[in-house]
């Protein structure tokens, strides 16, 4: 078994946004030589998700809307975690809808896709360096 | 290490139904011959779902009911995804709430589940053929 | 290729809890002897979650009260799966949202985490005895 790990940074200056990792993940993939297996991709913080949807602007426009519906980032003081001093609380809630981590299989070599799917990390508390972590194993 | 790999196509007629592939999904590691190791089972498509839950009408009922409550069919002109031509902007948002994939533990050559886990595809907008995915390594 | 499996025991008295199993799951991976690969954490029932976030006890009110919103655990008859005896339905609610399980990488004999990720045991429906389990494979 062969197994490969990768760490990729952002620094996202707004506070929240969707960002297209795919072809990072598939550069990865490829460095790692890992023809037959699985990758892990996933936030390493907890106000950060990394999931897998469509690239389209208007539904990532329907994401935030639907995301602040749900969990609304004001009034900060709704949230009894931002008496820590943070004003995160609704990026932690967020991150749950959306998810932490996506398993995608390694086939022949490439992520084995249906006809739309792209990886997407998702930032719902920016301004600060943050990781995604790729591991993959596999032979 | 050994691999395998089999697609399960789907063409649901209603926009929504959950569909209980849990025995497909033991065929299919009967098939692979692995006995220790992990399962992946992911929607190829970005408007459908892989979960595990309880396989019980009622319940599915109230999954629903809720999913038409938090991100509502209707109507389609509130998702700025539609402005593409499709009617599916709630089907990607659903999804999220229920979830790309499940990783199930294979052990002894077997599903390694709690007493009521059952894998269901989650479909949000029917009426087309779609996929999932299964990934089994292990030995 | 080498694989492990635990189940951990819980029997939670209050209705709702979320318990930090971090140290059990490092304990776990000690055990197994693997060194590079991944850990599937899973719930084996369907009402409740293995998740991963931070540990703040005012995040946990904040989840608490956001899940009660999202899916009310009363009325109970609002909940079409509560006519077959259980009054459970909400909590197979809630169980979508935080999620099912859990995949974490595993490099150099440790959980592969960023600074503030800990694992939880989310239990939507307790006062009974209910499993969750670890399955590591790797090298």
């Amino acid at each position: 078994m062969k197994s490969y790990r990768k760490e990729l940074w952002f620094n996202i200056r707004q506070r929240r946004a969707f960002l297209n990792i795919t072809r990072l993940i598939q550069d990865s993939l490829a460095e790692s030589g890992i023809k037959e297996g699985i990758a892990l991709i996933n936030a390493m913080h907890i106000t950060a998700s990394v999931f897998i949807n469509d690239d389209e602007s208007g539904l990532h426009h329907d994401y935030e809307e639907w995301l602040e519906k749900l969990a609304p980032h004001e009034p900060v003081a709704a949230y009894r975690h931002n008496l820590t001093g943070e004003d995160n609380g609704d990026a932690h809630l967020k991150r749950q809808i959306m998810g932490r981590e996506v398993v995608v299989a390694v086939t022949e070599g490439k992520l084995d896709f249906g006809p739309w799917e792209q990886i997407f990390y998702g930032e719902f508390d920016g301004g600060r360096k943050k990781r995604v972590l790729i591991k993959i194993i596999g032979e």
